[in-house]
């Protein structure tokens, strides 16, 4: 934290706030500047909010200075860390130079739909399926999702085609029966501060995707993670979906940008949804190969067969020939990355 | 729903879009325009995704035009709901004619910090109280609340200064706990989307505050409420309490636009929360002022003995001194507006 | 500017940015804490970009610390800066105790408009009058404004009525004309940025009403004022006009925060214009409260007498008598604050 | 035109609006709901406006549905849009299958600082080189470029190196300079919508290179672009430069996702900012693959040979051997969709 003075401020006044810093057991550092004075402070573990500093006579500033988290840091761990997700078909590999591919639809609505599109999705060398048995609805009259039975279509299709399933828990109940059935446990982009939930995912035996929230910053994004690593479930997998702006010519504001941001700051791995990132079918693929060209681990794709039958987020969904072209232009980009794709 | 065809779209074209609406059981009306045909729709009861309509041929753009909330619509009921709050001091009323004040700190952090604070509160004439036992905190590490015996030290002030209490519930388990103990039963704006609670808390007998997500628009923020509605707890207040912009100068950027929004579209009554809306503490009581200039039904603001003491948000508290003076300063613009404060 | 270093910077590192800050002629002030150093720096006057350290080892992030305005803060002058505009009916106050109305059509569309609508203005007591010769529109093919013809009229408006013309100049030509003319020179969101138009607006002799521009922060919106001190120009009045959010129930969100928010940080005053701010007309009369009651000392606000064939901003005028009705109310908000409005 | 009654509006209501549609000389078309009754009006040029249709009794919203771009829309033109650039090594050429490079400072600061980085540029075979010779500072007191001397440099170096001059123009004056010493004029996102330097570049004899305004819609993007080919100049090369959000990880968010959008409606080429949409070097490289890779036409990269030293925005400027790779980099990404660098 540093205390920024007014440029008036007395000498006074300084000494006042450097008191009331170190009568909270922390250190302070004045520094006289040409025009006005500013004061670090050191010794803060974070326990205490020094916010109230900025009520203080002379004071016309705090800013904060170190970053809160701890265990998602590359301070904490200098290298990437590598996420593995047992398949039939052995091991998907995200993280490192290992970019990984999901696709599926965004719901289950039906055993023959998914294995349809499930069996697209393998026949293009892709080893993770993706498919909500539990959708979070903005509206109470839209589809909610099949529940369990939507999680044991999920698991034959998993059996039938060595595929991982990635699928989202909505709240406790649900995340129980997730981590039953499923390979990785998706926590969704509404759910990203339902910090309830964070933490039972934090003692999960499955990795999680943890959808980044509609206008979350890079540290508030880091921190919901930090919540599951403190639990001890060190296995967490980031996702860019797309965040909330005044633009209006794709459903959200995909910010390729936190990439390579995220990648300064943590070692966990970050994906990319280009689906939920733009809401609209044709920008799907353009999107998926910048998203890959940025760097990111990998892709979460929403794939229908009848896209128009969809009973969610047709409007965004690729055909299965589609995601075939996608995987192979995506793996091209990453080829020249110097980069595997699985 | 609206279609828009491109300028040069053939009649072919626009046949094939009607063919199509009417193979979903909807009726299409073609709209020929100088520039361009559009086609109306009609007959869709939400239930349908009309959004793949976009991808066939010269089609530029869907438009959706029915708003998808009843309950909550003033269609639905044309006068304003008014939520009664029992407390040992007779109810508080909030709606129509009647502006609800409600002050209290951010956290219950002890016995004795909330009985100080809780007196105050009552000798300012304001009958409802507000204070956390469960905190959704960005870090694992901030403190998280006292849990359950917080909720007992509130019952205690309820009891001892005749006043209600509204508190925050963030799962399943503490919503149990907190609709025994509380008279308002408060959602967070991190929980806005976490429909499972939304559910929950459309089955308790208390009313439900339901705070505006960061980022979420007035059409979400009804259907939120639609969620609690749908399950049969008609006992809705609304709060805004800022979003999120790019705006730097206060933590998030107060809307009060939505408040004559809000009230033209639906008949819920809405609250002000001007300590986290502007999240310092010289801005609170201007924006109050304001809040209830534009027709606020009501204030929550965090009020803190000691907020340089405070476990959480004391930054953007203010004193017990400063909220006598703002409950008399908004008390005269409501008489301007022939409302009552209580 | 304050350095903040990886937690695992080496000591050389430290001494390495050090020695490149003081290699630029500025003075480094190492703080070590406990789980990283930050680095202050002093000695800065602006002319330096320390944004390059950012890219040395070890080096996590550059924090900018002094605020960059000089002229428009209260720490060059105290007291708040009073402007006085000439009427024919005596001077018209903005500032300190004195909060001041403006009324009048979007654009200037006929000597009859004109008159019909100011006339009316008058009668509500209200003595300074706005409306556009000069129209930056979003399309080129809506109505671009009269130009000199516009301002002649508006010119007769003042002789007739007694009333202080506000006006809009969208470049050094119009500018030249307008400083003729009018009273106030307004220049427009559009144009809060362009440095030439305000280093131009900085020597003319007539007082500068400058437009919060759509994504303005508050820093850069006094910047923008600054251009116009430091040209010599000391008499600026700034207005709050709504920014550009994800919101969509309003044209722009109103952020009434900013005006306690300038008021710590500079000596100018305020308006807020809750026309353009809100774009719906059954909202410009609760937010016009809302300013007020927030401490703005004054409000732009669209009135027409045809609304409904009005060349632009229809939607969001109000008429004549609603603006009287309005006048009546924030006279009474600004008596409980003590203040006089003009 | 769309307008939405609400539920309960009369048929007398209906009636009313549909008369009033007629009055203006429009057309009418009731489209009757299940719930509710929509008008569809036809007829209209753009010149109404019929925003005032929303506050007639029964009328709960109006929805506009035409978009009001002419020239620049794929309705007007459906091949692309080619510019050609002529330099001293032969054209450059900008659109279809042409991807276009530019390099070089953020700022001309000195003959010896361009000619160093020009020689640089063109050894990675790059023949468009960029440096501002008028600055648009946010601060008054920063460095604001060199002016007509600026000029003189970048044509020499134009004729030492063979290459194409992009430079920035801010004002009438700076514009009739620019236009006779470089190839590409450029009009930064700060003057986007400054409507009357949009029509003097409508009259230039060079390509304009139109960034996007930091808060701009696509709708307001394309119609700035409409205002320069309206009157006359068809050589318009749009440029995403990153817009204004919340996130606070990088100076902009670049939003790649308007490139494919643009594409859509428009056939203007479409070029990248990596450097101001990122604001920091080590973002710019992954941006610039992911840009090429998303479809843009072309990238516009700040490269500094001494970014320390640089007077402005050294920051976000790459080395010229970081330059090289990235252009290597991205011809290998170009050559994957079928695409040629030049």
């Amino acid at each position: 934290m540093l205390v920024v003075m007014q440029s008036h401020a007395t000498e006074e006044q300084v000494r006042e706030v450097c008191k009331r810093i170190e009568s909270l057991g922390l250190k302070a550092h004045p520094i006289p500047g040409s025009a006005r004075t500013a004061i670090g402070i050191t010794g803060n573990d974070g326990a205490v909010d020094l916010g109230v500093l900025e009520s203080m006579p002379g004071v016309i500033e705090c800013i904060p200075v170190s970053k809160p988290y701890k265990l998602v840091s590359r301070d904490a761990k200098a290298e990437d860390t590598i996420v593995r997700i047992p398949t039939g078909s052995g091991d998907v590999i995200i993280g490192g130079q290992h970019v990984a591919l999901v696709g599926g639809p965004c719901a289950v609505e039906s055993e023959a739909q998914v294995m349809a599109i499930a069996e697209r999705i393998a026949q293009a060398g892709v080893r993770l399926f993706r498919g909500g048995a539990y959708k979070p609805r903005t509206s109470p009259y839209s589809f909610q999702g099949l529940g369990e039975p939507g999680l044991q279509i999920l698991a034959k299709a998993r059996k039938n085609f060595g595929l991982g399933i990635v699928t989202e828990a909505i709240d406790h109940e649900s995340l129980d029966l997730v981590e039953q059935y499923a390979d990785v446990i998706q926590i969704g982009a509404r759910n990203m501060q339902n910090f309830s939930l964070l933490k039972r995912a934090g003692h999960a035996k499955k990795p999680i995707l943890l959808k980044r929230g509609m206008s979350a910053t890079l540290d508030e994004f880091l921190m919901a993670a930090e919540y599951i690593l403190s639990e001890g479930n060190y296995n967490v997998i980031l996702c860019e979906r797309g965040v909330r702006t005044f633009a209006d010519h794709s459903r959200n504001t995909l910010d390729l940008t936190i990439v390579p941001a995220v990648k300064r700051r943590s070692h966990l791995p970050i994906v990319v949804d280009p689906s939920h990132g733009t809401g609209v079918r044709h920008k799907v693929l353009p999107l998926s190969r910048a998203a890959v060209a940025v760097g990111a681990d990998g892709l979460l794709v929403e794939v229908h067969h009848q896209p128009e039958k969809a009973l969610s987020d047709g409007m965004q969904s690729i055909l299965p020939d589609e995601f075939a072209q996608l995987t192979e232009e995506v793996r091209q980009i990453a080829a020249l990355l110097h980069r595997t794709v699985n």
